[in-house]
């Protein structure tokens, strides 16, 4: 099989049956939310799977390896990194299972059949508005800002999409738990589960996933924390396990 | 001075100031939660203070023995408690400073005078109904559960009574999360920083520290995490600090 690489782009393991992916360090490289974010959530084999600004198409890649979800689909608006996903999932012959769309967010219940996913990941834009951005028309702005929808369009979309009783998966910052907790209830997506992720077992958390369910009961569950590091380039053996899966 | 003890009461040393404390085990002792939101808290020297639900008054004795406020005053329903708490104040020679109300927290409004108090502080019943409880009347069930109030009375009471700008400091189960801050936004009460305590580093949190500014804007810091134990037996050395302090 020939593998067509553009400018900047490379091609690296994943570490898990054998899959790569692409990526541009330009415009979108996955990174250890995505790998936390897949650790995190849950799926089942007969499970529908929707990834709401897919990226290079590493959520549903990494999800299908590690849950062997019937069908996966990752929707994302830049059509650059839409066509990354397309060329990743044909090398590692996952173009049956997993369906990349281009298109937006904002519109996804009009692409897809509401009340027809059994789960739904995200890696949002954690950052709100666009201060301090040169140019929000750059890939990596439209990734981390939320200048092309918002955490309000995010919340309102998968509670339009998911079945009931369906699972919302998403990592942010700690920074909005207040917010996103208050967005997921208002839409009916009871927080369900959090997990904190801390650089160093005695440092503030920088990364947090959640889960929330649609039409859930009030009540949810802390995890214990999860710790990247146990001294500065030494991960902690439960991210050594999680990267070695 | 002669200190009046009734059945079943002790005399605790509060290793503060020289401070000690009445406690009944039947009736109401105070736990790490109290000493936990007393250091979590901040007041200045010229704050005013309400606590609801005081018990035996262990709060105000500690946020004046840390915080030197101008006045203090713990609101109690349960007349025996209350009762425990003005001893407590007397034997400390705080009687003119701290001020212990007999009341029912869903009438504090009716008790104080609205947006008057810089900080308000609460230990509120953690456990939702009656689920268990033999004697709803019982003392401890009436701290445990929210047999005589909920946290939506709570959360509405202390936005009526804090001035804009002012100070929530709670403590609470992390079970109920997603349901705190959705109730703490909805009367405009901003959560901006969050402790959870674990009692060892790789276990679940069992309690969580919150505070809120009435009127804040959205946003919010989650701290480092607490870690009460190092072993069985053994509190990490900043647990020592804090009942050292």
């Amino acid at each position: 099989m020939t593998i067509d690489l553009k400018e900047n782009e490379r091609l690296d393991e994943l570490q898990r049956n054998g899959y790569r992916i692409i990526q541009n360090p330009e415009k979108f490289c996955f990174g250890m939310d995505a790998v936390f974010l897949t650790e995190f959530a849950h799926a089942r084999e007969g499970d529908r799977l929707l990834d709401f600004g897919t990226g290079n198409g590493i959520l549903p890649i990494l999800m299908e390896a590690k849950y062997h979800c019937a069908e996966l689909t990752g929707l994302e608006i830049q059509a650059d990194s839409a066509d990354m996903a397309v060329r990743s999932v044909a090398i590692n012959g996952l173009s049956d299972k997993i369906h990349i769309v281009v298109g937006d967010i904002r519109e996804a219940d009009a692409i897809f059949q509401p009340a027809s996913f059994d789960c739904i990941t995200c890696n949002p834009p954690y950052m709100i508005g666009k201060h301090g951005i040169a140019n929000p028309c750059e890939p990596k702005a439209i990734a981390r800002h939320e200048i092309l929808c918002t955490f309000e369009d995010v919340a309102f979309q998968a509670a339009r999409l998911l079945k009931p009783g369906g699972h919302f998966f998403l990592v942010h910052r700690p920074f909005r738990l207040a917010e996103l907790m208050t967005g997921l209830v208002r839409h009916k997506l009871e927080p369900k589960r959090m997990q904190l992720v801390h650089p160093y077992a005695d440092k503030e958390p920088n990364m947090m996933l959640l889960e929330a369910v649609r039409g859930g009961r009030s009540g949810m569950r802390v995890e214990k924390p999860l710790i990247v590091f146990q001294e500065p380039g030494v991960y902690m053996p439960e991210v050594r396990r999680i990267y070695a899966c």
